[in-house]
């Protein structure tokens, strides 16, 4: 984390706020449990308004988030910089026609789907979920958004795992977290 | 819906934001597609500012909202009227401790789990979700508040299909939605 953000007495709160589950959901996963930051309305508050504060003023007209811990941070960012919101989701759950991209992840295989239509050409979008590990949900979303035409400005988690090194998976587009776990 | 609520031009915005998907997930079921509401930014934001309007003041400390969309439009309100946000998932997605309540839903059966502690006896809380189709998942979510030892003021919806008499379920639990669609 760079100084400025050690030095926010926000930052810290959320960092104690966040609960550790080991073997969750396979033994050796250190699970980055973000529901009970949510328990304490001032630390989610203090969150989306961190990550408001970057975003605010930088002409993003998307927030894609990915399901589904991306749903609960995404959308309250995305209006409050007057942004559209766009879910990312897994494959079966949007209705209309979708565009999918498959990935791998830290524990399996999967895939995400995006509306067709739902990011128009030259748009600036912003890629939200709860947690970076390997990198490979992030990237996933970002090709979906650039196949879509938009622009990824970044993608803002509130954990980095950062021994995992997905910040190098990210094609080159740059990772803003809240807090790093070791 | 109430007289009142026709007479604000919001809710008409709202209800024509709406897609209908028919045949989605199965033959017969005409999917309500919140995800095009959600592309407009001031008319998401006047669909929040709806149910926040409702609910401010009412010393609500715990908005609990179903997965996934009511992911999507939960923590907003939790924010606005400085509830925690609690999330009601699906099996095997919650890390700590939890309790369980199976219900059966429109198309198929299903489970509901929260979080041990997530709530304290006597706390207020508001259920969302997108949409109130049989009720069963709303039936589900209203009775892991009550085992939980919390008071539901009310359940909060988008979307009701009246013709599926969901409301007649919730356990005579006020459900407060915007728009009905038959």
């Amino acid at each position: 984390m760079s100084a400025c953000k050690d030095e926010d007495p926000r930052i810290n709160r959320i960092k104690t706020s966040i609960r550790v589950v080991p073997n969750f959901p396979k033994p050796g996963i250190m699970f980055q449990d973000i529901t009970t930051l949510l328990l304490d309305p001032q630390t989610f508050k203090d969150t989306v308004d961190l990550f408001v504060e970057r975003y605010k003023g930088k002409n993003i007209s998307v927030v894609a988030g990915i399901e589904a811990r991306g749903f609960i941070f995404g959308p309250p960012i995305a209006l409050a910089i007057g942004a559209k919101f766009v879910p990312l989701r897994k494959p079966k759950k949007l209705p209309g026609e979708v565009i999918s991209e498959d990935y791998t992840l830290e524990y399996g295989r999967d895939c995400l789907q995006m509306h067709v239509g739902a990011v128009e050409t030259g748009e600036r979008a912003l890629v939200v979920d709860d947690l970076v590990a390997t990198g490979g949900t992030l990237c996933a979303a970002i090709n979906l958004l650039k196949r879509a035409g938009a622009h990824v400005v970044e993608c803002a988690c509130v954990i980095e795992l950062p021994d995992l090194k997905g910040r190098e998976r990210l094609k080159g587009k740059p990772l803003y977290v809240l807090v790093e776990s070791h």
